[in-house]
């Protein structure tokens, strides 16, 4: 199969990447390698139904041993994504959009499973403090549980026809969205995801990424080479950049983020917030 | 839509959950809920042409602020694969998988673009320590990113008739599986994701999760509600282990995974791992 494979490993990769495509091609890669953000949509809401299937695709994603180690809660309510909007950088989208997942990784229904339900054995070990539950290991298993899980309900939206984007300043004021949620302690707010019908698809482009040489390592990893494929990514992005009408250079992005603290933006807060949320990371 | 999406939903949620479903229904949905973990696998390989794929459909996840912080080591090596196979709790599935793809959170290639191939401008600060890359929100960006792309993978590996299954495992020495991959500082494997062709789909089956209620909240987070789901979830997945000869009882599944530190079975120390590898949780 060709055709409709070359087209999207084009856009993700330039014209020059030259990939040969699996014999057989899905629907599912199509969609996958065709996902943009969308930040502008229509005010059509997302039904319910449309919510369960969300949902119900998220639920299905793998979790680590069974745990389910993850939540979400589902914000319509103008005014209260309105504030939420305000607490995540005052991004308009994020009220424009019907609908907002805010994902939770979510150790207080393990804790209350293993302190309040189980019902130990002769010989079992105490497990009232559910200590397990303080460690790093933990906090990890949750955030992949939940991202998992919000990929899947991503993709689902999408071939849904809807669009969504991902919103990580969820995180720049996370215990004022826990309060704003209700959130009890061990249940920590990691992304949010706006789901929505597309105001305007050609808004938005796919977005190239790393030529795929820089991630995709063979027995070992490889740093040393990895500089030329981020100098020949820099020339292939300004090139998109320069389209959207957008100030180039992923480099300096990448270098603003990471060069300093104040590059974080208050997430270097993050920390500090967990361990109020009972996320002790041990 | 009702038929093929009916029988996806009871599977997931038992027989008695009643959900209506979307107008439209879609393959993705439908490939979404028909998910399992494979670990039986055909000795056939996994073509170059299938990986570069699966590897593409990662890439076109999202990723914050298109910063790409994961890599991945694809291992066929017989010998390496036993190896990790070994560091990995001993699972036979990994050796039989002809394809193993560990995760990889990566800030190193962000390090290396901040602090060596960038050009500050004057006025700019000393990005020279890449001082943003020692916090929990950067760590917290490269696991949530490195999940986002691993999903991806699996479903397009699902989409292909292919099988996969997530091997937390991997973070039961991730010391020495990072010695094995050759993991510089900054680099940290995540999970491993096997992948190969089935041997027996009629092995392995569709797991109930918990009732939606208990995972979905609509503007403001319930705990509370959460034990009576739990109970009704117990009852439905003693059912399924008991038709797979499995001991029963998630609730002590839980506990014992969280009750004590016993229970992390040595990923107490991940913290510590994670330090050692240059990941400062600041």
């Amino acid at each position: 199969m060709t055709i409709s494979a070359e087209t999207p490993y084009r856009l993700r990769y330039g014209a020059e990447a030259a990939f040969d495509v699996p014999a057989e091609w899905t629907e599912v890669l199509e969609l996958q390698l065709a996902h943009r953000s969308v930040r502008s949509y229509r005010p059509d809401p997302v039904s319910d139904e449309t919510l369960t299937a969300l949902i119900a695709a998220a639920q299905s994603a793998p979790t680590s041993g069974n745990l389910q180690l993850w939540s979400v809660v589902a914000v319509r309510d103008n005014a209260r994504r309105s504030r939420l909007a305000h607490l995540a950088g005052d991004q308009g989208f994020i009220e424009e959009a019907p609908l907002l997942l805010v994902w939770l990784a979510d150790l207080a229904r393990a804790r209350q499973v293993t302190t309040e339900l189980a019902s130990p054995s002769p010989g079992d070990p105490d497990f009232s403090a559910a200590e397990g539950a303080d460690f790093v290991e933990a906090a990890l298993l949750s955030f992949v549980d939940v991202a998992l899980a919000a990929q899947n309900a991503s993709l689902a939206a999408e071939s849904l026809g809807l669009g969504t984007v991902f919103v990580g300043a969820i995180r720049n004021r996370p215990l004022d969205v826990a309060a704003e949620l209700g959130l009890p302690s061990n249940v920590f707010p990691v992304f949010g995801l706006t789901v929505g019908h597309p105001a305007d698809l050609t808004e938005t482009a796919v977005k190239p990424r790393l030529p795929q040489q820089a991630v995709l390592h063979h027995e070992r990893y490889a740093l040393e080479p990895q500089a030329a494929h981020v100098k020949a990514y820099e020339d292939l992005l300004n090139a998109f950049y320069t389209r959207a009408g957008l100030p180039t250079s992923w480099i300096t992005r990448v270098a603003h983020r990471f060069g300093t603290t104040a590059g974080l933006k208050g997430r270097e807060h993050l920390r500090a917030a967990l361990k109020t949320q009972g996320f002790e990371l041990r």
